[in-house]
Order: C-alpha cells, then structure tokens, then sequence
C-alpha cells in the first residue's frame, strides 16, 4: 500500500461538479491565508479539498454556503481541552472530601428549591444519612414563567450556607447571571442549567474563577455543542468541570425529557471530565427515578443527582415523604451494590 | 366536598369561548348516537363536555377539526387488551423452554443476517454456552437501499432451522409481509421490524396466528402507538406479544437512534406484556452495547437483545470476533448478575 | 496547485490514530475484493481512505463498526435513478389530462375517507368545480387503532370509480399491502401513506407495475431515506413517482405535525421527481391549511393534497361544510394566482 | 341540556383510581388554599379535579409528581400579556418610521457580523436601496465555540451607529448580557439570540426597559414556551416584542435547522405580538432562502430577517456578492409583489 506520509487532514471540503477554477483559486488563497495546508483530490466526479494545520477557528458554516461548495466536514472534533484524545487520564473534581470522577459514585441530593429552613434542614440530615456527599437545593430558580416562584434568592443562599454548617455537607446550587458571582464564593460546587448552556458571557465568567462547576445539557444540544460550553470554561483556565445529562427534548412527551443514557459511555470516552445525570429532570416522572438512577450507574455515570423532597410539617401529601425516609435511602443503598457490580466488570 | 357520584369521564371536549349553539347541538346529538353519556360543564370562560362510555371508537382527529372545538383530551388510554389496568399480572410468553417476562432475564442473541452454515453455527453455539436461551439471525432483510444485501431468504430460513436442530435453541427471525407466513410455521418467535411497525396489514395478519411476536418500535412512534400496534394483535386473538425498545430518532445523531431508556420503567407500569431492548439497533454503536445493556437490564427489561457476530474463517477484522467468544460471553455473565441484584431490590 | 488526476472518491473512511496494520490491511483487502479502488492519506493524525468505484453496495454501518474505524462519510448520494445529478430534466407524471411536474400547480383534493356515495359524489363535483384536476379519497384506511373506521374497503373503490366516470376526475386512493394491487387495476395514482414508506415489500411491488404511486414521507424519515425509498420503485422500472411531504414528527405538538417546507425546495433540487405537499396531514389542523397551502405553492411545490370534506345531509357541523363550497374554492383560486407570480419569479 | 352555570374550570387534575382520601383532603385543601374552587366530578373509573380561578402560579410538575395524581392538563393558556384572547387587535411595533404588525411587510437585513466600515456602510446602502427598512448586524456574536469569531464588540457598535447615521435605517443588533444594556441605548431595536431565550434574568432586564425587542425561538422550544419568554418582557412592562421564527432542531439534518413555517399562522393566532422569520438562521443554507422568504410571507409572516453578505473588495468568492446586488433585490421585490396577493386573499 503506498502511503502518503504527510500530516493528516483535519477538515475536508467537498466542492460542487466542475467549480468554477476563478472561485476554487479565490477559497484556497484565502484558506492558506489562514496558516492552512490545502490537499486537492480532483477527479472526475468530485473534488475534495483536504485542509491541515489548525482549523479550529474556521468557520464552516461561512465555506458550506459558498457556491462551489457542497459540504464541508469535519474530521478532528472541534474541542481541544476537553478531549480525551489529548488528556487520556480521567480529571477528578475535588468538592468537599469527594473526588468526582475518581472512580466512586458520588450523591448529589436536596430539594429542589429552598423553601425554609426546616424542610432544607431536614432533607440535608436525611440524604446525608443515606450517602450523599452533596446537598443540593435552589435558591435562585430558573422558571419558565414569570408567575412561578422564582426561590428565596439571597435568603436562600444563607439558609443553604447555614445547611452546609449544621451537617458538613459541602452544596450545590445554581447561578443565573454572570453578576451573581459575588453572591457563589461560599458555595462548593456551581450548577448551570440547561436555559444557560448557550449562554457564553456565563460560561466565560466562569472559566475565569477556580471553583467546580456542573453544566447541564440543554435540550436540544449535541454532545459536540455541549462539550463546546465545557471547552469555554476549560479555555478560561478552569478545567473543574463535570457533565450532567438531564434529558433532551424528542417527540416523545409521556416523559417531559427523554433522558438520553448513551450520553453516559459516549461522553465518558470522548472527554476525560467525569459524567453525572439526573433521572429527575431527565425524565420528570418521579416514579421512574429509581429505575433511571440504576440504569445510569450501570451504565457508567460517575454519580447522580436526585431530588428529595421531605415536607414534614406541612406535608402536601403523603407520597413525597417517603421519597425522603424511605426511597431515597433505599435507592442509595442499591445503587453503592449495583456500582460495585459494575466497576468489577470493567 | 359534594361530590357528584356517576361514572368518570373516559374523554374530555374542551369548546371554543361562545360555541355556537346550534354546532353544539349538532355535536352532542352526534355523540350520544354513538352510545355516549355528555356531561357538559358550562362557565364564563370555558365549556368543557365530558364524554361518558366506550369512546375506544370516536374519532378524536374529526372532533379537533371542528369550529366550535378547542381542543380533546383523551382521560383513558386508547388500548384496552395490553391494559395493565385490566390485566395486573404480567404475561409471560412461552418460547423453547423459556418465559419470558416471568422474572427471569431472557437473552436473544445471534448475528444480523445468516450469511452462511458455517457463520450461523458457530454463533449460534457459542452463544447458547454464554446462557442466549434463543437464537436470532435475519433471512429476509428490511433495507433502506435497494442495492444493499436483502438476505439469503428461503435458503437462509432453511439454515436457521437447521441451527435450532443442531443446538436445541429456540429460534427468531424477521417477516416482512403477511404473504410470508407459510414460510414462518416452524420459527418460535416472529419479529416485526420498525419499517414495519404501522404496516397495520401485516398486525391484523399476525393477530390471527398462535405464534409469539416481537415488534420493534418504529423510531418516531410514542408509547402510546406503540401499544396500539400491539393491541392490533391481541384484537385479532393473539396475546403473545413482546415489545421491543429499538431506539427512537432525534436530533442527536452520534449514535444513529437515541436509546430510550425510560420506556422500559413506562411499558412496564402500562402494560403486562414483556418488555425487552436492543441496545445495538438502539444505538447503532457496538462500542455502546456493554454499556446499554446492563442500564437495560438495571431499568428492569425483562430480556436483550444483541447482534453476536462471528466470522470465524474469513473475519473482515478481529475485533468482530472478539465479540463472540470473549466480549458476549463476558457481557453475558456480568448481566445475569446484575439482574440478580435488581430482583433482590424490587 | 498541484492536482492528482484521478477519479473523485465516493466514500470516506476516517481511521482511528495508529490502526493495527494487520486489521488496515484485511479491510483494504475486502474493499478491493469488492472492485473499489482504495486510496489512502496516512498523516500524523489521522488517516483517510478515499473509496472510488461502485459503493452504493458497501454497506456502511458494517465498516462503522470495525475497531480501527472511526468513522464512515459518504460523498456521493446513495440514489441514482431519482438523483438529478445524473437526470437534470424534470420528470412530469401523466396522470389524467395532468401532467405533475410540467410547470403548473396540480390540486389533489377529496374527502379523507368515502363515507357514501352522495357524500363523494358532492364532493367531486366541488373540487372539480373549483380547479381541482385529481380527486383522492380514502377506501381503505391506514389506523392507529384496530378499533377506528377502517374504511368501505371494496365498496369504497367502487364509489371512487363510479365518481371517475361522473366527473371525469381522475383518482388517487391509498394501497396497503401489495396484495391489493389486483383492485387498484383501475385507479389513476396509487397513494402508499406514511405508515407503509418502509414496507419495501410493497415498493418493490409497486416497482413492477406501469402506474403513477405517489409516496408520502415517514414522520422520521430524512430525505435520503425518502429518496432511497423512491428508488426502490424506480430500479423495479417505474418511473412515475410523485413525492409528498407530508409533516414530520418533532417535539412541538401543538401541530400533529411539523411541515418541513424546507423539504420542497431541497427536493426539486436533489431528485428531477414532481414534489407535491399535503398541508393538512402535514399539520393535523384544518384552521392552518389555507396558510400551509400558499406556503408550499411559494415554496415551489408541484401541487397540493388537501382534504375537503362535504356533509350536507347530516353534517357534524356547519364549519365543515364551508371548507367545500367556501374555503376550499376560494384558496384553490388563491393558490392559481400565486402560483403565476412565483412562476415569474423564477 | 342541564348546564352548570358556573365559571369553567382553567385546569384539571385526573386521579388515579381510587385515591386515597385523606391524601385527596391534602391536595384539595392546599389547592384551596391558593384562592382556587375546586370542582370534583368522582366517578366509577376516575375522578377529575376542575381547577376555577388563577392557576398560572401553580406548579403543575409538583401536582403531577404526587402519588394520587394520573395526570393535570391546563385548559386555559398559561401566558396572559402576550395572549390575543385578552388583547385582540394587533400590537404594533414602531422601529424608526416603521410599525411592525400594521399590516405592511417589514424586510430587516444586512450583515450577519459587523467585519468593518466598508462593508457595513456597501451592506447598509444595498438594503435600504432593495427596500429593506431596518439594518441588522452582529456586533457581540455569541459562537459555539470559544475559538471562532466573537465580533468587533464595542467598535463593532460604533461602526453600526455610523452606518445609521449615513442612510437614516434603524438598526438591529443583538445583545448577549443584562450588563451590556447601556451599550445598547442608542440602539432601535434589541435582538435576543436563540441561546439566550431561556436566560429569564436577562429577559427580565428587559421587561424594564421602553425599547423595541426582538426574541428568536428556541431550537427546543415549544410555541407556548417561547410566548413564556415573551411574557417575561411584557409582565416587566414592556410591550414592544416581536417573536422571529429560527427553526427548531430535528432529526433532518441536511439543513442545520428545520423552519417551522406553521409556527407563523399559529403564533398570530395565539398572540398579538407582530412574528417575523429568519429563513437563513431558519434553514442554515443560504440556497433555501429565497423559496423559504416567499413562503413566510405567503403564510401570513410581519416580516423576514435576512442576512445580506457584501464583500466588493476582497470577495471570498463571486456567489456571494451576487446575494446583495442581485439575489436580495430581486427578492425583496418579489417579495412586495407576493405579500399584496396575500393581503387581498385575506
């Protein structure tokens, strides 16, 4: 077989039968003006333009539109940091005493919002009892209507800090501005939800700061895109970033998200930063949160989070405590066997 | 809490503000000729008819066209035979020596398309030994292009069953019209393919025999029309069906369909038919297969199933062949395991 | 720039870093057993093998799966008989006294299903009154549910062909399995519905005989699955196939479907076949046809499938009535002014 | 027909069969407790609650997640502001001399990223010549990925003021931060990217400002969803939105996006608000533009959003240029031509 030793190509460009040469002349003047190597094959069907050097900062979608152009792909993935390909060792994310990504599952629970200081109270004494080495509540909430209740805000910060005190819990809790910040300097690990994944003046804030962050997937992105928001922190300086499959949007709607369980193996081999999920938010039935919860351990996920919902007091029903004392609890319990089953088979 | 005691509503009309009343007239006149008791609630901003009766039968498309009509909602699930709601206890489909959906994890395994005596023995050996209680392997193939191998057909039927000889194993295999049942009286389980999933001929067809049937779900089908499907063969006569989670498609297309995990936890509580996946057709990926299967079998399906491809002699690469006798053997025993592990927490 | 004068590649594989040589060296063996040339760029990062010669029969996702691949691009569309590439000129499908695809704007127009033969009758003779050259109606009937109206089935063709030779319309009506096609001997366009756009036992039948098919798409079917689909009738030898889009399946659901009008221009370029749209079943509500329809005729579109339905003896309800002899007149005389200014346009 | 003459219900909640009924005491207690009526109808098979009064604030995951809960279903829309039903005459949006929404067809174009003076100021020229009202170019861009082009920034908007300045256009640009918005006071009308459509803090800053905003959908984000956002500005007291179609993403993926061209009549249906589309973001080919602007406008749409690429200088490559001088006028003028038919049609 006759090689042709020379570098790889990194991005191919199809060209449209016979190209007009005048056009074919301008592309590739302009392509080596951007430091790139330009491989021809033209033959009598179609004609593939190889390019090599770096071509992260060329714009495909610029070159697709162009009239002697039918497709334009892309052969190295577009992320660099986040790449396992370059860091082939798994990046462990320090928060609290855990090591998220070392190997061991980690709990990431709570309810979702703050609501006072009793029900936080109760709920953090309860999933820390069952494991959990995360606490995890809202005070800030993204909702999507402007009449729901938006979280205690600033006072919800303090009720979840006094949390942390009373139980040693390192917390969890989302951001949905780039000005809070300030307000997230006590808080261990900090959430971006799937509505702020595309937001870059976030994500760039956040590469700039020496503090984990967990971003969720948003609903409608690839694991390229996806990755794409990681590689904004990772490019800021801050590679303390774990991935958290939370369901995307298909046609489906007897579950409000279709959790997506191939995100877990895929992204496991495609970035070195470890991969949570949340059966909750994935799927929005918490009856299927046992059974999704399993699946995602088994299927390799670096830990969970899962929402607890205790309301002693002024319980709205029944069924929501025994989430707390009972199913969770029992859930933990399961899901360190089932982990320990899986992490021997690998 | 004055409660008005009659029997429930089964499907709810929501009407336009001001309907007119002579439409409405006309409307519920039309409903009651089809058997139905109409409980109208009247108010300021929204009329609402409850529909009282057998609505298995109206026409919920011809009633949303109407003028005066805002929207329908069905209350009551539009299948009845497949119904866990009238049918609690989970059905268990005898195929060779095993049931499944009785508890036990079922594995159907085998190459996609018999290719040739020697490809289909040695598969078929080697996995009745990994514990595979059925073989499957494709004679007649559903392909997208009209250029791609269609299957050895009759000939590949006479090698399956020459298989099931040699080993004892039960056997399944795909149809893909009515006008081919003559060929399948001696196969033990049939598989409908997701290409046709809504060839509502074929369903009818198979309602009639005394066969067990696997249907695949096509991969823009919901829950709901899934079991419909279903339901086509349990209204013709025949209960022993067998759904089979395949993959549904959505803009992700790292892997060629999403793997929907949570219909296994739904079907489940829906339905008492088995329930069982394809990690490999619902991916697309054979790196993705360990992985899938053991979150399948940790969501509770009550078999896989799983392309083995052996190519003993001529073997297009390797790694194929490492499949067979180390990676499903391997993968095999880990899921007996797990699936232990998931009873004892039921 | 130094060109190699060779035939272009038709397909791409991208191997992973470092591929074992003894598996590079069975793959490029196999692939030359099939008679393609293989020509490989070996780099520092990546190395590609460009494919030229006759791939339409490689069968990618077998190559996907190899150890030492990455991944696996076609370059060349995997149709041929449909491709405009290789057949620049519009096909036009007699149908009648209408030519589909000559330039002019063919309106299919008729009730869903044939209730009786006054229902049809009146019908008819509207549709015709108001321009349509195709009368379409349903005999048998693609359902959902084994419990919905399945259609008058014979008695139903024998209406429709008794309404041809009142109104001199031709018809078009929907096939369901190919063991039908004995009754369709009379019929003028033969219909295959969204459910049976998979069923290539049937394509391949339909491939066989000398009669216009018009051929909706999959509510998940891409457009080069759809076309490989037209191509299946067409390598059985018949050429007249009309192609129809018909909505696809998203996660928005306030449309039954989603109307993909992209999907008329992309297709007038990709295939020389006439391209008509159905914007009811394209959007499952009536109230948005008249917008759906002048979209598509903007759009490009060869014609229109649109539903009237007529019930003046017993109407369900005013509304409906004035669809036929009120709505559906004035948008056809909408769409026929349309349709000449975007001709000019063009 | 005995009607009930009472308010009608704006949400229902379906139990399961046989709730338990201390837990349903719990439930409607609370409910009540909200300032709703609660209207039960309790029947042999299932039991409905109807909810009187405003249930925008409930959270209908929470009643949904409870053990005796089957399913809710809201009846009344959950937006208000936005909602035509409470506002039924159009609301027009004044930008410059221009009322988006009166009637007229409003052509915003230009550039999609400021490069610099010459080809803004040949863009700006070029539109308003072609009949474009407003100009539109992306001085912050908000990129995937971290290494591509981010815009001029600051300069970028001193060179767009400048451009309005010399033709007297108004300008579009797009902001991606609550903290930019005293960059944008001089600014007519304020762009919201898709990405940022479900960043609530910066809607809400929003909501509190009198300029003119145009919001793009999100590509998962369903008609009421996006109506959600809109009320956010509105609820703030800012009425001057406009929602711009951008295509949801799919499963087709030979365009980027798939333009859901019923979301234009659907939109102006539901609300008040003026709806324009993009059909180059919409599709992400710019050879779909000219047959998808024609079908916007043809089904009902205020206004198109077109990128227009000039390059005289140092043209990438002819095709390009060809848009601006010729292509976008041609365009536009047919465009004009095709939105009169339309406007006597209705």
């Amino acid at each position: 077989m006759p090689l042709q030793r020379q570098k790889g190509a990194q991005m191919i460009i199809l060209l449209k039968n016979n190209p007009d040469p005048v056009q074919l002349e301008d592309l590739t003047g302009w392509l080596r003006s951007l430091g790139l190597t330009v491989c021809p094959t033209v033959g009598v069907g179609q004609t593939i333009l190889g390019l090599v050097g770096d071509t992260s900062r060329v714009d495909m979608d610029l070159i697709a539109a162009l009239d002697i152009v039918e497709d334009v792909k892309r052969v190295q993935e577009p992320f660099k940091n986040v790449n396992r390909k370059f860091h082939p060792e798994n990046t462990v994310v320090p928060v609290g005493q855990t090591g998220i990504g070392d190997g061991s599952l980690t709990l990431i629970a709570g309810p979702c919002a703050v609501e006072n200081e009793e029900q936080l109270l109760t709920a953090a004494h309860a999933v820390k009892k069952a494991g959990a080495q995360i606490l995890r509540a809202g005070a800030f909430r993204s909702r999507t209507s402007p009449y729901s209740f938006q979280g205690l805000k600033v006072e919800g910060m303090r009720l979840l800090l006094r949390a942390r005190e009373e139980t040693g819990l390192p917390v969890m809790t989302e951001i949905l501005d780039a000005s809070q910040l300030p307000l997230f300097k006590d808080v261990d690990l900090i959430e971006v939800g799937s509505g702020n994944i595309r937001n870059y003046h976030l994500l760039t804030a956040l590469g700039r700061i020496k503090k984990p962050v967990l971003i969720r997937r948003g609903p409608a992105m690839t694991y390229e895109e996806w990755l794409m928001s990681a590689e904004y922190i990772l490019a800021g300086g801050n590679s303390h970033v774990i991935l958290c499959e939370s369901g995307i949007r298909t046609f489906e709607q007897y579950t409000r998200n279709t959790f997506d369980i191939a995100s877990i193996p895929v992204l496991k081999a495609l970035t070195h930063l470890p991969v949570v999920a949340d059966p909750c938010q994935g799927s929005g039935k918490y009856s299927l949160v046992p059974q999704l919860s399993r699946a995602a351990c088994a299927a390799g996920a670096d830990g969970l989070v899962i929402e607890v919902h205790p309301d002693p007091q002024h319980a709205l029903c029944e069924g929501e405590r025994q989430l707390l004392t009972g199913k969770f609890n029992a859930l933990a319990g399961q899901l360190f066997s089932l982990h320990k089953i899986v992490q021997q088979g690998e």
